[in-house]
């Protein structure tokens, strides 16, 4: 089965999603399985991450930011504005699609770990994430 | 069920192999499911990026060549060439594995979004890619 | 079906689990589908490199703790230690999910890749993982 997400961002940042996927597990009914979290763009992406002390969510930011600045003289790719190959390169170092398998009707998420879309781009407004759940036959 | 694609690469950079992945979902019969791609190298990986303006993967290139440099004192596993150890670490910043929903018979790829194969060595011949194609019973 | 790995690590590095994994398999009795592997935490991550050489592995960990040093002055997030804010950023440059394909009752792993857990903390000492074996039905 799979489930379309979209998830208004509006500014760089992570964003949970973690209880959206857990509703489309709840409405599939399975019990044991697979669920993949799969991001239909190129310049936001999805992470699995600390859910507690925001800090850290906020240093992972500053920390890709300074990896990929806004400013470099390489990108020839500038068409869509100074935001836009920074923010390819962050989805290409991040995830398109997470796999998490599914037991007693649960992701087997560890006790600190959410599920994250990640924006990077500056003025997006609406992501869409399409959530697949396969039974285990 | 399974495929196996062999993928004509030569030298570095993106290789895009959507058209041979929808190939082989196509051959599956399956309209709803899961597709995953998997690269069987440590030296060359995969990739979900932007499939029209060929700036955004050139920069990619040039931006991973420069964070990931052949010349650095740090490695000591240089025994299959200066471009061996980079490549493992290209591929270790990307993806090995990716997995992509199947709803009506098509992967539900953004209308940006195509598949490549990324070549992090420079003389590499072929590369071998499984396409699984799970269906949801 | 879902098998529990616990793995002792207890210092950085990259943990060889592709046995443990092989075996999840070979219980399952499956001989076409999906293996999936999943890390329960947010301070370790997963890859799949090169099983042969360790100086490999040796340079993969030198070159991102130098990417990623500990000491940092953008990090906010220090209340669990020096090592705690680079494990997070580690692990979300690289893998918390891989899927490998079964074919013939096996991974289609390539000859030279092997499963490992990346440890990026000092003194941790067990991780959980989870292995997900979904049958092509």
């Amino acid at each position: 089965m799979n489930y379309m997400l979209s998830v208004s961002t509006g500014r760089q940042g992570l964003y949970d999603i973690t209880h959206k996927v857990v509703e489309c597990l709840g409405r599939s009914g399975i019990s044991e399985g697979l669920v993949t979290v799969f991001v239909r763009h190129t310049s936001a992406s999805l992470l699995i991450q600390e859910n507690a002390d925001p800090s850290a969510r906020e240093d992972l930011e500053s920390w890709l930011n300074r990896l990929v600045p806004e400013l470099d003289e390489i990108y020839t790719h500038r068409a869509e504005g100074p935001d836009d190959m920074p923010a390819h390169i962050k989805s290409a170092l991040t995830a398109t699609s997470l796999s998490i398998p599914v037991l007693d009707s649960a992701m087997v998420l560890g006790t600190w770990q959410g599920i994250f879309v990640w924006e990077h781009r500056h003025h997006h407004a609406q992501r869409e994430i399409i959530v697949n759940v396969l039974n285990d036959s």
